[in-house]
């Protein structure tokens, strides 16, 4: 058996040299390398801006639909939009272990999961389009996909609904890192605490800072504060707009009696709220920076030009067991899992 | 006294409600708020972007430079070009420092200093415009400045060069963090180790690292390869493109026996070199993104598609004591006191 690269360069047609994900074409036979599993597809939970463009293009026409997607996968032997550039998700059931995978994984044969690598560096054939579910972006197919050694996958509880399931993988890795971040006894500030991400912070960051420490939650509107204090997990909510810096400074001030945050996660997807989060941070604190609309040079030049020695992380949405530890909070947290369900399936 | 705020919000002229730096207008009136420090100006080292636009607009002519920089302070009350939005630094003496200042830093009266931070959120009056150094775009003046509670500064070394100090102090956060994130047996890997911040993290890692830790340089030229060999302070110096990242990875794997960096230090002002750290790193590793050029989405995602489970920090120009630390290497390092003597001074 053909022994492959974790990354999955064996797979690169066109230009070779490249990972998968830059790569223009990926070879998507379906005999696997040693180090590979073979996925039976069920569903692809297209990337929104690919799937919104797609269906503009095709004027709605589910026909035309199907068409522009076995197109793309015709020509770059992956569903990596040419257009927007992304990608997407599957969930299918695994077919086929390579050798050296095994050992190194507990997934077996037979199992459901879901890929939480891109589609835009997934191999994948489509024998048929079953099904188009326009609303939330997912087209049942019959079809293929090869799951490389280094890419990450949930596999998908018996005991949860799907939808609930892949809600809270869509955000895992939030959650575990602040699990992993907070300590006892710490002060946390969670910007955006009534959104997705920000409602399993709020788990993570009360269990984790337990009784001593203080959860400080801040949202926009008097919708998401009420539904993050609902949770019981917040000390406090403030209401506040996430670009204002020095209204969020004053407030946390305020909140913490002048001690400002030791750990601050932010988890808006909004622009201009770098320097919130620097100036709600202590000295020497720590600031997570979850939010994709966050600017490199805005956060390192924020903190020089208010002399804020503050550590500032880049949000890895990818952690060590970031899957187990975020969906077992549907399982801890009645609260948490009925909003969830509620909002997002 | 009038009591200011720590970040000189108080300055702020319009639109209120902003922190100085972004704000159109500040006050530049010289009379000093309790917790600030006043300047007698002597150079204006202005930021290269900027100064090439007002060459540009003046067509070369001095006395319509000068016309133009007074302008922007007249209008704006510091030095922040409308076009460029940049700004640069300052040097000057220390003339008057406010009862709130005292205590909190050991600054006194009549020391030279350099500001560190930009000059576009630095209260500023020109009275004179008395040289300008096309060549290295810095202008000698007779004026005033302010510097805030949170504005850092490094006091002007009298054993050192001028030039020399400035050259150190323009990278001085990466030295600094290097010096704080390395700890002894650790595998350092410094991307873009023959340039000014490169040789000075490369000085700060072996140092850290010891003997028992290897640090390794990674450089595009043989030209940088050398000067980085001929510090004396890498164990290898592999001659890469910092964006091929499958290269940087095969040759990191190689020189560590397989086990690759525990940390990884960017210094390069190219973009996407983001994957090159990330896969020059062991899961669990840690990435410093000192350049400039860094994409938070590229970083962000290009760990999650490589499942790469490591912490990776944004360069923050400003970390405690980072002046101190970077200056001290030239007293130390006698083989980069030469290499920065000839290059940069």
């Amino acid at each position: 058996m053909r022994k492959g690269c974790p990354y999955g360069t064996h797979r690169v047609i066109e230009p070779r040299g490249l990972l998968p994900q830059p790569a223009w074409k990926l070879d998507n036979s379906m005999n696997i390398y040693d180090n590979e599993v073979l996925i039976d597809v069920e569903v692809l939970n297209i990337d929104s801006a690919s799937f919104t463009q797609i269906e503009e293009e095709a004027g709605g026409d589910e026909k035309k639909i199907a068409a522009i997607m076995t197109g793309i996968v015709k020509e770059r032997g992956k569903h990596h939009n040419p257009v927007t550039g992304s990608g997407g998700m599957l969930i299918g059931r695994a077919k086929e272990i390579g050798p050296a995978w095994r050992g190194k994984s507990p997934l077996e044969a037979g199992q459901r999961l879901a890929t939480l690598v891109s589609l835009s560096l997934t191999p994948l054939r489509i024998d048929k389009i079953k099904k188009i579910h326009k609303d939330i972006d997912q087209v049942e197919i019959e079809g293929q996909a090869i799951l490389f050694e280094s890419g990450i996958f949930a596999v998908l509880p018996e005991d949860l609904p799907q939808t609930l399931s892949l809600a809270v993988l869509d955000v895992a890795g939030a959650a575990a890192q602040t699990a992993k971040l907070v300590r006892p006894g710490d002060r946390v500030v969670i910007i955006g605490a009534g959104g997705k991400s920000g409602l399993l912070c709020l788990f993570e960051a009360r269990k984790r800072a337990g009784v001593t420490g203080q959860v400080i939650g801040i949202a926009p509107r008097e919708t998401s504060k009420n539904r993050a204090e609902s949770t019981g997990y917040c000390d406090v909510v403030l209401m506040a707009d996430a670009a204002d810096a020095l209204g969020i400074m004053n407030q946390v001030k305020a909140a913490t009696g002048g001690a400002m945050a030791d750990v601050t996660i932010n988890c808006v997807n909004i622009p201009n709220t770098e320097l919130s989060s620097i100036l709600a941070t202590r000295d020497g604190g720590l600031v997570y920076f979850f939010s994709m609309a966050t600017s490199f040079t805005a956060a390192a030049l924020g903190a020089e030009g208010v002399g804020k020695d503050v550590t500032m992380i880049v949000g890895n949405g990818y952690t060590r067991d970031h899957a187990a530890i975020s969906l077992n909070i549907m399982r801890e947290s009645p609260v948490l899992r009925k909003i969830f369900e509620e909002l997002y399936s």
